[in-house]
């Protein structure tokens, strides 16, 4: 169980120019992307260094659903920079791109590769000191300002992965729940998906005491542990509060506490997962994201096909809980109940349907496209998707149930339609 | 909300030497007490330093309920030593003392009362870097592993009293439960009631919103920042074990699951009441220690009259509660219910002594001295426990309800005897 250092509440990110200076910094990086760089949370936190005096150059070529080149870009103008610190002004896009550079300038002489999750990249283990880094998230999904991973597109091979380190961590996240007032409503539900999956897969997840291998020394463990007694904590909070407050937030871009609710859901479940990690949702959703045809999803502001991260991660959530609920059903039916089922009668063997039915309710209230075939997919692209996800171990070796490439391909089939 | 870096598991306290080698220590320093000194806990710890090849000095000479000699022995002794990392392997009192060894070795032109909490000391920030601290507890109560505070006897004013900052907390945690099974029964008892008292105090603290002032820069804010959404969940949790497995602890010193569960409880509400505080039964207690005439706890192997932290804490908690359960009624109902009384149907009105007799009932099943004068005080000793306990501001004012001498003299009193 590792640490996040997270300050919550209204305006907090006002305090962002004494936090630095507080931490000797005397020239910082603000990463953000093009959109935000015109809205009041960077102006927010630019006036914040401006009052503090700390001079800063602003990165706001931050792409959204980030790429190893995207990445290497950023990490290029980190290195001419020699910043000795970095805010990130953002969704989980901004705030990986942020860790990426803070990590590659701190290590020059390491190849792209060297970090990257195995087995597409060989997964070294940090030892570098890092510089430190201040995450202001602007949308309440990844909890990316909670966690030690980074996610991109590897272009080359079509696929979303990761680099994965405690090392990487942000230093301080600043939960400011007014940053949440910005977001057009597609994009606090597909955020609010990220949460939602978080949470099961986290709770559901192989707990840790059945993980393997086993590390020999302590700085070779994952980031990803596998479910454990303090995660759990983290998990149902944060899956209570999806219950109770994302309808609402979606709905009603004024509605500040709902809106605050789900912004300290995202970093509560962040800490969930990014001590026990995810399993299959988030290892079928890096290729449903990577291989997007033309789908562009509505309220995003991008000039690229896109299906936003929580949309790829929630849409196979019914066949996948349906999957594994054998291995813990007792688990399955108490998230299920959290989400509004009423399981006083339900059979423990029918663990997996119940919770899939509540998920289909749940995203059909909130008017999700209808499965995989909506966002642009046919059976005939199961072989590639299924192909996308087996190099993803890094997460789908935490489901708690072994998955063949026929278990993958049939996921993909059951989530093709969900209604 | 400042989190805590902790790694669980039966045996992890094998892992100490690598972890320190994986920080690039070259120069460790042991501190334990005399009697640990001779136990499994530290013989583990050192197998592990000598087995990564690090050199190590033991310094096994820290004070249980340590004093402001006590830690200035400590911390001439780590000034000579020049160590590049720490281990603590002990109790509260060991953590504690390792805690300001590392400090003001690290400060060497302060002086003691520097960083020492106001109106006692003068309660500045910390602004120097520390060495790496890695903390093995050996009692389920203190939570000091998860702390930025460490608590001493001021033996000039007779008061206990205090060093909190969050630049104090250890690096690491190790939470080994195999070292509970050391514990005698009276000691666990005891701790488990300090953390009944961090979990009660922290989730009946005044919330984080309604404290003041509101410092002007994130470094002037307190450890203790008042109850809020993060260190509720804690606290709660923590209360819910200590319900379920405390007696089982006690009764049985091979109860390895029910001594585990403590264990992790007790890490639990130090990470709530470490970013939340604590209150009365805390600020109460200091003068019942440090007062101390002739007590002497059963269970403990010291050569001074000794009331344990924990049962100086717990003596005062029915008053306490009945005191302060009218600013938050439906909190103090919540946790009586949690601690096994049937709710359905008390009045919100009655929190207060719903809430004091479960815990009456909670104390007597566990064999408690019936209230304070059994530790020695009489009505006679009231102005004086009432004196020590004014300067205790960094907690009492944490309470949910302020309050005057008078009060303070009324809650010594309801104390002297609990059934």
């Amino acid at each position: 169980m590792a640490v996040s250092n997270i300050r919550y509440g209204p305006g907090v990110t006002k305090e962002v120019g004494m936090d630095l200076k507080n931490m000797g910094a005397k020239n910082v990086c603000l990463m953000t992307d093009k959109n935000l760089a015109q809205l009041p949370p960077v102006q927010v936190a630019m006036d914040s260094l401006v009052k503090n005096g700390i001079p800063f150059t602003v990165y706001d070529n931050v792409r959204v659903e980030p790429t190893d080149a995207s990445f290497m870009e950023a990490i290029e103008f980190a290195q001419k920079g020699a910043f000795d610190a970095y805010v990130a002004v953002g969704g989980g896009s901004t705030m990986d791109t942020c860790k990426a550079a803070n990590l590659y300038t701190s290590s020059p002489h390491s190849d792209f590769l060297d970090y990257v999750s195995a087995p597409i990249g060989k997964g070294k283990p940090v030892s570098v000191p890092l510089k430190p880094l201040i995450a202001v998230p602007t949308t309440a999904g990844t909890g990316s300002e909670t966690t030690g991973v980074a996610i991109f597109d590897y272009e080359h091979l079509k696929v979303k992965t990761g680099i994965a380190s405690r090392a990487i961590k942000p230093t301080l996240g600043l939960i400011d729940p007014l940053h949440t007032l910005h977001m057009p409503a597609r994009v606090v539900a597909n955020s609010g998906f990220d949460v939602l999956c978080h949470a099961l897969e986290s709770y559901t997840a192989l707990p840790y005491h059945l993980r393997s291998p086993c590390p020999s020394n302590p700085i070779t463990r994952p980031a990803y542990q596998g479910s454990n007694p303090i995660s759990d904590i983290w998990a149902v909070h944060a899956l209570r509060i999806v219950a109770k407050y994302l309808k609402r937030a979606v709905r009603n871009p004024d509605d500040l506490e709902a809106r605050s609710h789900m912004h300290l859901a995202s970093a509560f479940a962040g800490i969930g997962f990014g001590n026990a990690g995810v399993h299959l949702c988030h290892g079928m959703s890096y290729p449903i994201s990577g291989l997007v045809k033309t789908y562009k999803a509505k309220d995003y502001n991008v000039d690229h096909p896109l299906v936003p991260h929580g949309l790829s991660v929630v849409l196979t959530s019914p066949a996948v809980f349906t999957f594994t609920a054998q291995m813990f059903p007792e688990r399955h039916l108490e998230t299920a109940e959290i989400l509004g089922a009423d399981t006083r009668t339900a059979r423990i063997q029918d663990a997996g349907p119940v919770l899939a039915d509540t998920l289909r309710k749940f995203l059909f209230d909130l008017d999700v496209d209808d499965g995989l075939a909506a966002v642009g997919y046919s059976k005939a692209d199961i072989p590639a998707l299924v192909k996308g996800t087996l190099p993803q171990e890094r997460v789908t070796k935490l489901a708690p149930r072994p998955q063949s490439e026929e278990d993958l391909t049939a996921l993909f089939e059951a989530s093709m339609k969900l209604y």
